[in-house]
């Protein structure tokens, strides 16, 4: 069912991370509790609804946008309105969860804190190595003097 | 059920600590994951069962012992020799819950790890309370000089 209201309401696939990036094996109900109960990926800018359940905030507002203001995991109500942050210690754990790096050659454990920032230096790298000798020019014009 | 397996098998109410003391309002799938899955108590001394239920090391031996080598909340197998140590991202969690210390007067947020060691201070200060006039004594008579 999930799975379905990926590809019909919350269309993350691409934007949200797979819980398997997670580099421990941790234990199975703690890694749920960091899983947005709409599409399964690791809680991207979580909220809390009034019955205790997280989402990612895009998520909850699609999902209640066409299926109504009900909890998708308990079905009591949810209204965006209703939606707070959840406990700072919560985020903290969450943002700190090691994430295995899935980029060629790389293999490090990443925060999911600072993954986003990870990858993107990987995309500026691989930028860098394309543009290695025009760079260089520009270093050797640059030599300093 | 649980609460008879406490009072029948584990006997742990005295020594466990209950997960109202944790001292900021958490998502309840996140305290689940620091809850025994027999005794409800926070995990103290936490092991790991094949199928990645997490238990007190007591409570588990002691109901398999009565009810036969099987997890208590899926029914898969679970033998104390295939009980594993949780990952340590997730023991560094729970050891740094928020605790509400429950002393008069006191109130202070403590993490689990060391909820003990703070409680065990406060019995120490009373202890040296009770007997402050013989301490004094103590400090009157070893002035220096
Ligand atoms: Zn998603
Ligand atoms: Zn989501
Ligand atoms: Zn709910
Ligand atoms: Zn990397
Ligand atoms: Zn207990
Ligand atoms: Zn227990
Ligand atoms: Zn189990
Ligand atoms: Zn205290």
């Amino acid at each position: 069912q999930r799975e379905q209201w990926v590809k019909n309401i919350t269309h993350c696939q691409n934007d949200h991370l797979n819980t398997k990036l997670i580099a421990e094996k941790l234990p199975g109900d703690f890694i749920i509790s960091f899983t947005c109960l709409v599409c399964d990926h690791l809680l991207c800018d979580p909220v809390q609804a009034p019955c205790g359940h997280l989402f990612c905030r895009s998520c909850i507002i699609k999902f209640t946008h066409v299926l109504g203001p009900h909890c998708p995991a308990c079905n009591f109500s949810c209204a965006p309105d209703e939606l707070i942050p959840p406990a700072k210690t919560f985020l903290s754990t969450l943002y700190s969860l090691p994430l295995l790096c899935p980029c060629e050659g790389c293999g490090e454990h990443v925060q999911l804190g600072v993954f986003k920032a990870h990858c993107l230096n990987h995309e500026f790298e691989k930028g860098e190595n394309r543009h290695s000798s025009q760079f260089q020019n520009y270093l050797l014009i640059n030599k300093g003097g």
